[in-house]
């Protein structure tokens, strides 16, 4: 067996995935278990925060204790929700603007049993009329921002139940959005009257998805997402939309409201309308977005799609931290 | 006993009212009933669409059968979604734009029992790009524009569940808009993290509602409802706005989101900036969109909240359709 470097924790609110890292952050090993912050192991524990506390123990030890036992001494590093306040323990936002290369200076070390420190990164705090957190993400955009090289601008798109874009200006990390994309369209699929409609057990539909992207870029679309939403139930109405197709129209609709208003607030920041683009995320979805972005014409220097970010970044943050020697 | 001159349902989704109306449309009676079209009595019937049927005769009965026995021979008209596919009968879509007095030239009959017949209004439907659909609120309208003169515009809102704004121009009903607004609410409180934050308990908080309403006219508000919606959990956060306030706060957004919209759609229609404003709808409601119209400056000719207007309208369909002789 190689020798192992660094255990690499991806500790969400519904999983938890773990990657034993040899030289140089090669995956030697990983795998996923469901004990995500909301959904820890159950332990016997009197208390509620001991229990608690136990929880996360076990789900750690379920996670990584074997290759702790065979290789001692090796580091140990997490980001994602298990430093949210209600994780593990709070890893307190860091400002934006912020360095990639700086994220790794400020982790928070939890002391999980037997001198083995845990060490969890910080999210992103961006300040500001609207704040705006991400927790995960960040560690993602390192694990892209290492590899490429210059100081031109990139801008690192992860769509996902909220979607995150990160616009980064000489390898500084100097803005990002959010969209809730991700989850308005589960609620409103599963939970409005807009469900009542749909047939989600179809083929994808790529038509409509296209027709729905097109929407916010018509006069029609001026009305804003809260009006347009309703034509996914009276398009179907009026007979021009089956059942099978609205889920797709919906889907295309809301990432076109969300890709043109990524393009509006870049258009009055003053950003090149055109950036280097990198895509993180599941394939599918990923495809999806890069289908919008050439629709409202943000693909002129290029869209790539990243695998393995999550991994490379926690590499990188243990890197910058001095925790490999 | 004053003389019944017509029996008039309001005949919605989740409820149904009935008035009893004598001389000039006074109301002489009234009741509410829980038999909303899908929600209704249950009868004993062998065959399903039989029991269905059997079902609207019953809760038909139970609305105004009385009242007919005593007077027998009395016109019955009614409004809603009873006319609508999953309805009693379907009435239709007229097609937009439409005078506002044709409404009644075009009920549908329904035989409910004994040669008594029920008269249904109908929808109205605008076509397009996106189409666009009223059922019900179109006879609020006629009930509210009957009694104004004149030939000047008119903008009626009916604040809800679905936000409609109808447009009326020299008597004609010439364009609508559906905002989700009420729904889309519920379900981000209801069904997504934003709702995890909130305490729904509390006294209405105004400042917070009034920070909401803001948001859509600042420079983070380009970034559209998807985006900005966020903000009810990241202020949190940072300590900016307590659970309490959250859904109040999100309320004021939403509605923000949705007059702005409004206004920039006027503008690209060559539309009058402030038009005269009439609201009908939940007295609560209606007062925090007249503070949302005041805040966006579309109150300068005047918004009026208008009581009665179904029963009204009601009234004045069936003088229009030669009901009461």
């Amino acid at each position: 067996m190689s020798t192992t470097r660094l255990i690499a924790l991806d500790w969400g609110t519904t999983s938890l995935r773990a990657y034993r890292l040899g030289d140089n952050g090669a995956v030697l090993d990983k795998r996923g278990l469901p004990w995500g912050i909301m959904n820890l192991p159950s332990v016997d524990a009197s208390d509620g925060d001991g229990s608690r506390h136990a929880g996360f123990v076990k789900a750690f030890d379920e996670a990584c204790g074997d290759w702790l036992r065979d290789t001692s001494g090796t580091p140990v590093i997490a980001a994602g929700m298990v430093g949210s306040a209600q994780g593990w323990r709070e890893a307190a936002y860091v400002d934006m603007p912020l360095a990639v290369a700086e994220v790794g200076k400020q982790l928070t070390r939890v002391d999980v049993s037997g001198g083995l420190v845990l060490h969890i990164v910080p999210g992103l705090l961006q300040r500001g009329h609207l704040p705006n957190v991400i927790r995960g993400e960040e560690t993602q955009v390192v694990g892209i921002l290492e590899s490429l090289q210059g100081d031109a601008e990139v801008l690192i798109g992860l769509p996902g139940t909220h979607s995150k874009w990160v616009r980064v200006q000489e390898r500084r990390m100097t803005h990002f959005d959010t969209f809730m994309t991700g989850e308005v369209y589960a609620v409103l699929s599963q939970h409005t009257i807009l469900g009542r409609t749909m047939d989600r057990d179809g083929e994808p539909d790529h038509a409509a998805f296209e027709r729905g992207l097109r929407v916010a870029q018509t006069e029609e679309g001026r009305a804003g997402v809260l009006s347009t939403i309703f034509s996914s139930r009276t398009l179907g109405l009026v007979g021009e939309l089956g059942p099978r197709s609205q889920p797709d129209y919906l889907s295309g609709l809301l990432i076109g409201h969300e890709i043109a208003a990524l393009k509006s607030t870049r258009e009055a920041a003053g950003c090149a309308p055109s950036p280097h683009i990198i895509l993180i995320g599941d394939d599918k979805l990923c495809a999806r977005y890069q289908t919008a972005l050439n629709l409202y014409g943000l693909h002129l220097n290029g869209i790539d799609i990243a695998a393995q970010a999550t991994e490379t970044g926690l590499w990188k943050i243990a890197l910058q931290a001095g925790l490999l020697s």
